[in-house]
């Protein structure tokens, strides 16, 4: 009993996303169990709907009242979020289709990614309850939606820094969507709707691709798949919304020994990593390696211009770390090509030390002291027609070690955010996390005045020039 | 006028790295001055011998009397740092042979590297000079010795971090050296002796690499190289070095783009990257990609005892990251077999919750929280034939979100140094350098507690597995 795409199903999502209440059932006043952290995650994230605490034993948590059975709820329940051990399920499905509910989210496990005959015997049985009944299932073995906006939010997260942006996502793993929600939020990436979707019994990453290429506030999608349910809906959807908006996947279970690992974790039969880049060859969609790379493209789908070539304009600190940014870009598609005789005159202007290279890479070793200097040099490259980008590769260490300025990196990025305002040309930064926790510290404090500024900053040239490769593409095919 | 390989360069080299006096020439009052930084580099480094600050302003510096000329200074000298602009070095040297100096390095640029016919004639005018009068030359355009034992650095090292240990370098680049020799020490990587070696008018890198194959303190070799001076000569002892001791070449310019960067960083001209992957192939030295994969190597060799195959066994949180886990070890050549039915027995009685996957890689999520059934379960491993090696992927977000104790990861952390002393298997750990500043702060402070307990750490899955492939295939020819 396969569902197809109606109008029907983009209203039950749509509903899905905005519960105007939501229950969460499994609480107890153990403060390790998991129902009560799921409460807690809602309450601290600022849920602005009716709240339902549900367990056994009754009482009291956080001026909420605990409801033995589910049933006692005296209000309508829109969302519930199922925390209890696997041989209850059934019985809360059965309760909820009683009281109309519209969907069912599981973050209990034991179904049928245990392998094993009982767990996916009950995983059929609970999917025929929820639809003789009309309730949606999200699940099982998964932490649910995640929509920052409604104050709705996966278990344990971190609000302090959650803010609505351009990003969906349909992630397979719980884990995996904690990582990038913490991490992106860190980063500058922000969310739109998002959805930990586990098992798939019912809803499967096709629904949520469905909807995420209608929803408004989604410009950007990444998914994480182990194994797709509706190989050929999926298919159809993925060209659809490829077309219109940048989508990319991390294929989870690619190799042999990742499908054994993904068989276990969500029960899906992974496909060879062959057929997935054929898929994403015929639908424009983009094949990432792991999640810091679609990270990284997250944040150049978030923050940059179209880019409209493949020539990179440099600018440096130190000859060697140059030589080796050339050399990456080069390795990724892109060329490093010599300045104008013109540019190269008034960048010479700009440079104190004679000798130092202003070919392209730029050495901005002394002008990166100051910000005065280093602006300019940034607005002689932006009004170049010979490149089409630029990369500022912020050496901490070199810069810290030579400089003995403390202020002369804030300074220059603080230039750099400047510079971005009127620019017309996309720019990216390069900033390590790397060395001391005094250096950890600056290179924090740095990251998060570019992020602030609109600037995109990646940990390496090589992280940098992989998501700018993949990004050009896109804007070479999607002109 | 090459010069051979004889017994007499040997004891060249071997006065170079222990120098009982150093002079450094070009030190003003003026506190950006290179000289005085060279200066307070050295005396902040606790360099051991005599140090003679030359200026023509003279005076006193930190307890030193300044010389006005640097052949006023009373004594011998056997080391100079030259920080003179380029026209007063032919100057300089002519004193250093009538002095009876045995080295001089050059901080100095504005030579070939410049690509100029003056800088050119230059540079072998100073070589003509230094060569009749048997005065040897490092440079010019580069940062000198680093012999952290005899307290000689390069420029602005933070000496706080500095120990002696394994590995050597011989780099072209200064920026390079000094990165690697701060981030490195920041991850476990200690030092025998190093050179930044410029644009190696005199002595190059066959002459260091020949010095560092013989050094009984040196037992790992990096290099980084834009342009070789005698490639036959460099290729016979890359040949001998690279079957006694692991070296690693970082190639820069093997690109267009690079190596025209390559051509006004060092003056090297430098050749295609398919003839260093066949120099590497030949000689059994290892290519790497950026400086990121050479400290990654590094710390491979440094810690790690030799790994006889290529079965992974992995313990990690969460599925999700599980299974990236197991695809990037196959991605990169490993195999991550399923655990006998005796080890899974016994990992399931120390696995809390039914159902976490135990199957490889382990999901050890719940018994994290438990360093005493986390370090059982580690031992379980150890004794296990089925695996080679061990991956522990310490995924600080999904930790720290879901078990809210902040001592949870610390004592994970503790039980790994703990297994470590008495494990026959060797491991290496994975933890992110990503989050919030706090979060940063503590991957610090568990990566420096990891490295003091002789455990290696990666920050990345696919960063641990590019290393341990290299490692392991070194293993694999060298038995």
């Amino acid at each position: 009993m396969v569902r197809g795409n109606s109008s029907s199903d983009k209203q039950e999502l749509e509903n899905i996303f905005h519960p105007r209440s939501v229950a969460v059932v499994g609480v107890s006043l153990d403060e390790a169990s998991w129902g009560q952290r799921y409460l807690f995650s809602l309450m601290e994230f600022g849920y602005r709907g009716d709240l339902f605490p549900v367990g056994r034993q009754g009482g009291d948590i956080a001026g909420l009242k605990i409801y033995e059975k589910f049933l006692d709820i005296p209000r309508p329940v829109d969302y519930v979020i199922c925390c209890l051990p696997a041989p209850l399920t059934l019985q809360l499905v059965s309760d909820c289709v009683d009281k109309g509910v519209k969907s069912v989210q599981f973050f209990t496990s034991g179904f049928s990614e245990t392998g094993e005959e009982d767990g996916i015997a009950l995983e059929k049985k609970l999917l025929e309850i929820a639809r003789r009944g009309g309730v949606r299932l999200i699940g099982p073995n998964c932490l649910g939606i995640y929509h920052p906006a409604q104050g709705l939010t996966i278990l344990n997260t971190v609000p302090h820094m959650a803010r609505s942006g351009p990003v969906g996502f349909i992630f397979q793993s719980g884990g995996n969507s904690q990582e990038l929600v913490e991490i992106g939020a860190s980063r500058g990436i922000h969310f739109s709707k998002g959805v930990s979707y586990g098992n798939a019994c019912d809803l499967n990453e096709s629904d949520f691709l469905n909807y995420l290429a209608g929803d408004a506030d989604t410009g950007i999608i990444g998914l994480y798949i182990e194994g797709v349910k509706q190989g050929k809906r999926f298919f159809r959807e993925l060209e659809r919304v490829a077309k219109i908006k940048p989508t990319m996947i991390l294929k989870g279970g690619r190799t042999i020994s990742g499908s054994q690992a993904a068989a276990s974790h969500t029960g899906s039969l992974a496909g060879a990593i062959s057929i997935w880049r054929a898929i994403c060859r015929q639908t424009g969609a983009m094949l990432v390696d792991d999640l810091d790379e679609m990270m990284d493209l997250m944040i150049a789908f978030s923050y940059l211009k179209p880019v409209r070539g493949r020539r990179a304009g440099i600018v440096g600190v130190s000859g060697g770390r140059s030589v080796q940014a050339a050399d990456s870009c080069e390795s990724y598609g892109f060329s490093v090509p010599p300045f104008s005789p013109e540019v190269r005159e008034k960048l010479l202007e700009l440079t104190p030390r004679e000798g130092a290279s202003i070919r392209n890479p730029v050495d901005s070793y002394l002008m990166s002291w100051d910000p005065v200097l280093f602006s300019q040099a940034l607005k002689v490259l932006d009004g170049y027609e010979g490149v089409d980008f630029l990369v500022v590769d912020i050496s901490l260490v070199i810069s810290v070690l030579n400089s003995r300025r403390s202020d002369s990196l804030e300074k220059q990025v603080e230039a750099i955010v400047d510079f971005k305002t009127g620019s017309s040309k996309p720019l990216v930064t390069v900033l390590s996390f790397d060395g001391t926790e005094d250096m950890l510290k600056l290179s924090v404090e740095l990251q998060q005045k570019l992020i602030a500024g609109g600037v995109p900053v990646y940990s390496s040239m090589k992280r940098a020039v992989c998501a700018l490769d993949k990004f050009v593409s896109y804007h070479e095919v999607n002109r």
